[in-house]
């Protein structure tokens, strides 16, 4: 076999065989296959795109390149919960407690921020003494024990979506839905889970732009999951504001805190809600959605979700104290109000501006390697749909640094549309895709 | 200015500005920018293709990449002449002392052969002592003097097409026409000649396999040509069956011979006398191509021609007394006849198959390191639209060893096409492109 032919047999618009990809993701896994024929390969991909088949088998042969990690010794169905990314978007600091508490195990790999995209490991680290370096055999304890256990991924999971991504990353060659699909899915299936439950966010803080987009990928996925064996479900919700009214590390752990507590703001338990009923339901322990979604907000108004989530980050060395006392969180110094420039109504709020400002305050990474300040971050005060007058507070920006306040007072503030007629938001959920 | 934006803008349909073509080629050069960005851009020109501008400034940003020769030294017009490539095409050992004898001075770099088609520099060194090293002092000398030199291309012309070209050859980015344009046109406008007059080749044993492909080619390198100031012609020419009746080097050189003797093939001389008109006219020479043609027979009748071949062959160190006793040159230890299997009318010659028959002989480079025999080859007897009863010689292969000569005769009777019905052969001229 020759990169050569295959590359020229996609150019040309052919579907290469399980044979033809797997023989190529392992021989540019092994450094057999130079970077520059993966390059070009991957652009004829952009052009050509790949067939059901085509996606499924690059999965696989991704999931296949490293370790695939064995779940059998925690008892009952796994369930996995993954987002395409978005801003404030806490909903796995909520979902993992209620489902636990709900006696389905969470075993899941989370991973850490990235650009104007916050992460759950960064977010869990707000606890003094939380962490996600867990052995194996620790980790599976801990879900048996406890109900839930979040560990960051391994190194050796589905390595070649790793250097594939690299390359993508500086190709110009991230934005092809099967390549995308694929890249999440090999992590998702290498992570072990019995089903998986996919949040694909749609809107200007998202990947996704359009419906029609997230559709695509959404039901990419699902394929690829359930050709696998694994009955994968996704549900697409709006990422055109930021979900919930926080964003920053510890500020979406108190959130998350407040919703466990039943006092969670409605657009983000919408989202807790259609997710987990979909997990409930994947891991059979639910018929219909309807059931599930009264059996979750049983487990919030009974605290039991709250106490799992408090014996959750003991077990991976947290100050459980601090799940009951979320004034210890860390908090930032300064605090400055952005102020309506107009009379009028909160137009739309866009996430993907908020997700910079965060990251300009320190909350968020600029390149895998940065410290982030975990205390700092943009409480929204009006959500889109709102009346507000001129002068009234539209959000706060909490920073320890006065100038990178300022920066980002700037920036939310022109974030913040403000018209003269009312809209109606765009709805928070729109659509579960099944197999 | 970033690498990834100029993929993305590429992808996406844009045309890239002067400035970004320029960039990108002398940071390639330089490897600023690898090899990977680089074949992903190459794989989106493919499906975007460029537009004259882009052409033209990638071009003359290859052009300016390494040397670009200074031929003022050369009294006179310079007009270069270049084949796409072809089997059997010794067009240029014969044209170069017809041109030089009508006083239009000829300074030509040439290329060796590589897989199944020749190169004329190959073909030259049959004659004992011939070299195409010569200084650029000896050059222009040899061109004042005798009125023709050939040299071999030199390192540092045109350093990022070659750099490019390799990459294209590994990724299967090689067949876009801007690519193959740009490529060609940056080391003939680097050669320094005044005028270009290029032999576009059509069909089986060529790159380009249709009338429009050839057309498209055509009509982009004379516009860079001319874009670049060079008064660019070029001749669309039949590549279906090889061109003459020999393919072979030493074989070539003493058809090129009998053709200055005035006893050529009639589809070789009138491949000959086309370019050559060309050539006269782009010189201002001539001003019809008919007078062109009449003068381009007497120089061949009055035995001018020949004589400049010798005068030209000696100048670069070659044997003359081999030019009026071509039995001198290196003549194959075997013969072995491919005989008709059936009684008809040949149908098509397949000259990527003769070419090919012609490297297993070892008259051809597999690799540009192979070592080739200068005097193995196949004479073509019959040539398309010719009858042949069973039994009768088609063709005849000269060679050095047994085993190589039987194989080559299976595909050169593969390669001869027999059919029931007479066919008219293919023109053998299609087309003159101009400005």
């Amino acid at each position: 076999m020759r990169m050569y032919d295959l590359i020229e047999k996609k150019k040309q618009g052919g579907h290469l065989s399980d044979s033809e990809i797997r023989w190529m993701i392992e021989g540019f896994t092994k450094g057999d296959i130079p970077d520059y024929q993966m390059s070009a390969m991957l652009m004829a991909i952009c052009f050509q795109g790949m067939n059901e088949r085509e996606t499924l088998t690059l999965t696989l042969a991704m999931r296949d390149s490293g370790d695939v990690l064995d779940l059998s010794g925690i008892h009952g169905v796994k369930v996995d919960k993954h987002s395409t990314g978005g801003v404030g978007d806490k909903t796995s600091l909520i979902l993992t407690p209620i489902i636990a508490a709900l006696g389905v195990p969470v075993a899941k790999m989370s991973g850490r921020g990235l650009g104007h995209t916050g992460g759950t490991i960064d977010k869990l680290e707000s606890f003094t003494g939380f962490t996600t370096s867990l052995s194996e055999a620790q980790f599976l304890d801990n879900v048996n024990r406890v109900g839930v256990a979040i560990a960051g991924q391994t190194a050796n999971l589905a390595p070649a979506d790793k250097k594939l991504y690299a390359l993508r990353d500086v190709t110009a060659t991230v934005a092809q839905p099967s390549l995308i699909a694929s890249s999440i899915m090999s992590k998702k299936l290498a992570s072990g889970a019995d089903a998986i439950v996919l949040d694909v966010k749609m809107g200007r803080g998202a990947f996704m732009q359009t419906l029609e987009e997230a559709k695509e990928l959404a039901s990419i996925m699902v394929n690829i999951g359930n050709g696998a064996g694994k009955p994968t479900t996704a549900v697409i919700t709006d990422m055109s504001q930021p979900l919930g009214n926080t964003v920053g590390n510890a500020m979406e752990v108190i959130e998350a805190i407040e919703a466990l507590q039943g006092h969670g703001p409605s657009d983000l338990m919408e989202v807790v809600f259609a997710l987990g009923s979909c997990m409930l339901q994947s891991a059979g322990r639910v018929h219909t959605r309807e059931e599930a979604q009264k059996m979750m907000r049983e487990v919030i108004s009974d605290g039991s979700a709250l106490r799992i989530f408090a014996d959750f980050v003991e077990a991976q060395g947290g100050n459980p104290t601090e799940v009951f006392h979320p004034e210890l969180l860390p908090a930032a110094g300064q605090k400055l109000e952005v102020l309506s420039p107009a009379d009028g109504y909160v137009d739309s709020i866009d996430a993907l501006a908020i997700g910079n400002a965060c990251m300009i305050l320190g909350g968020g990474r600029v390149t895998k390697d940065s410290v982030i300040d975990l205390s700092v971050g943009i409480r929204l005060l009006v959500k889109t749909g709102a009346a507000v007058d001129k002068g009234n507070s539209l959000a706060v920006i909490y920073g320890n640094d006065l100038d990178k306040c300022r920066q980002a007072q700037d920036i939310v503030q022109s974030a913040y549309h403000i018209g003269q007629r009312q809209v109606t938001p765009a709805p928070t959920v729109y659509q579960v895709i099944e197999a």
